[in-house]
């Protein structure tokens, strides 16, 4: 199992009586269908505490919800169940699923939004949502946020098994992996993610410093998994778009006030940003765009 | 009593113990009026459990949080205290008010933000919130969700008789009706709220499937709520702008990606949605434009 | 000690059996970082109530996250954990600390953001966050939020004493006051903040009424704390920019729909408000403008 965060909530988990149930959505927070879901999950489960991861994933981008659920999860107790409704399938074949796993119980639809996750933690067992009595009475095409996710969250949280939902699913969606190419001394990844800083997260990592100076990189995503890098970080470089920077940094501050600096961010991605400022808005980045990191020879 | 939701709420509430709270308001979310309200309830109510419906109605938009929480409230349990702040009157002669039903207790302004819910509930008793006690010290002329409903929500929330916090109001302030006239063969409405995803939510429903392909409209608005109209969705059409769409959907996979379509939405109402897309933008849509649905002759 | 708000937590506070953590942060809502910051916290201290103060301060903007912390720590009980994270110098040798005061733990990076709620707190200990065991055993340069911040929060809601978690830090950083200037018959002050509205924040206040027409101006910033100045409001005259105000009204409602107006606001602080409209959108404001209150003569 390769450890994402700091792996703290494995034993603490335990301590937390109150069901936890983490919310990923792309409902925005401009009409009431979260807190419509909520309700649905509180008349259910009064006990549940609930948090949100976000709700602001841009609609049907299953793609970021992937991402942002991989950042996440692992600082949550081991128990939680983590609702993922971005579903752009709603109401067709696709099946609602649910995911149970040795750290979290995923209830989402199978369309590939679990794929970053399920590599990083041991699955149990995967049901489809069918058993009508952990659904809403009426089930509606449009909103099964509402009527078949949060019903089938909420009695997870109560303590139903997963395997009283539905029937055993064997194989899930997964999506492609993101671009993650090593050779030789050059690592060519791409754009994944735009934060809300304007950091240009890569999909370059996992990265973590091994001493001064010193970056490994154990790739996450791509076919080099097996692939173990060690860098000096004072002679490598760079490269998006048209820009190359030298180097890979410890922070923001170790750059001037405007400055861009590659870093590794919090996620252990190789990271874009800006001192105080959006690097994505200096650049005009999006999802997508090639980043490299070379090994100056 | 006509049911919105599920009804799955009340029987089940009984069991919730912790006292919920829903908070409804245009306050958006920049600055701290919401925590600040939070704080204040939890001051007077440590128990209470607290879930945001949305913060970001547009500012004094008294009919749309109407709407909002037509959509919601049946899916919580029916002990719930909804919390709504809309309030282009504050600090005028408008009323503050709560009122007790069997579904939910409602905190509010009297400027009709509750029109839309209470022809759904039965309502026990209406009363001013005039009793200094269930205030803060010192009222403000501009944060009354702070000074004044806060308050009385916590206090609700902690078994406080709505009759100890004020007299008796016995009329409401209503809204207009939304536009919905039944003709013949034709059904006359208007955009009601644009969602998150550019849906175009209309005043025409309440709908439900009856069977394949048939259709029955129970008007929940304007002056033909007596209507009962059967509905063959093959044998119709729906008109908004210039723009006419043959039939209604199920959902919004039942036409092709970037088509657009029209659907029972998930509240019941007639919705025109683009897969994958947003309506409100390809037909540049907007509350209050004319929607129609028409049967073929 | 300066009361800011209306003072009703003080007593009721005690009765607060949930530890509560009431989050303000600049890392808005699109990422999952607030999320995470959760699920530390809750792995750490599962019986944690979370409030959002908001999460949308702009990018880096210590002095506005010092603002709102104003307007709304009175609100809540003297045993809430304020978490504040705007840390434009997360990395570098920036102080993360926690202050213990009569009303409120802050934990915070030591830039300031503190600077407007300590005067109006009894401090009684101010500490740097360094005991490793109070932190994740992974401290990243970027997210201290989450490896550093949220533990330390978390532990304090647990009950661990501040003097626990590392060494005294006696001098804590400053922001420079607001202009805030008291010259005979005027008074010489600055936009503070613009709110969700568009109501326009001034630094002149605190404003309180003391009888029909009559207020009194405390200030709150700036070098004339001493002065108290009785003010008729409808022998006075507010000027931003080119724009000129006749007296200071009690609310919106007193001025015609879509008249601009001078008032005081929910916080005590001379506002100029649009009944029904944005005030900062009709004047072009934003945030360091002048604004005077003038005496007429």
């Amino acid at each position: 199992m390769r450890v994402v965060g700091a792996g703290i909530a494995g034993t603490i988990g335990a301590m937390n009586t109150k069901p936890l149930i983490a919310l990923l959505t792309d409902f925005g927070l401009s009409d009431a269908y979260v807190g419509t879901m909520k309700g649905v999950i509180l008349s259910i489960c009064p006990a549940a505490h609930l948090i949100d991861l976000t709700h602001t994933i841009p609609p049907q981008n299953v793609r970021q919800a992937a991402y942002v659920l991989l950042t996440t999860f692992r600082y949550f107790p081991a128990s939680t169940v983590f609702l993922v409704v971005v579903d752009p399938g709603v109401g067709t074949s696709r099946q609602p699923i649910a995911v149970e796993t040795d750290h979290g119980i995923y209830v989402a639809p199978d369309n590939g939004v679990l794929s970053y996750v399920l590599p990083h933690v041991a699955v149990r067992r995967s049901v489809v949502l069918q058993h009508p009595a952990y659904r809403l009475p009426d089930v509606s095409s449009t909103f099964h946020g509402r009527d078949i996710f949060s019903p089938a969250a909420a009695h997870l949280a109560n303590g139903v098994p997963v395997a009283e939902l539905g029937s055993i699913l064997p194989d899930l969606q997964r999506l492609p992996d993101p671009v993650l190419a090593v050779k030789g001394g050059e690592v060519h990844g791409e754009v994944l993610h735009i934060d809300h800083f304007g950091n240009i997260v890569s999909s370059i990592g996992r990265l973590t410093w091994t001493g001064p100076g010193m970056l490994r990189l154990e790739p996450r995503f791509g076919s080099d998994r097996a692939v173990v890098l060690d860098l000096d970080v004072t002679a490598c470089r760079v490269t998006i778009g048209a820009q190359t920077l030298d180097g890979v940094q410890a922070t923001y501050g170790d750059v001037p006030p405007r400055a861009l600096t590659a870093l590794v961010g919090s996620s252990g991605q190789l990271e874009i940003g800006k001192n105080q400022g959006s690097a994505a808005q200096a650049l005009g980045a999006s999802a997508g765009d090639a980043v490299a990191l070379i090994m100056n020879t």
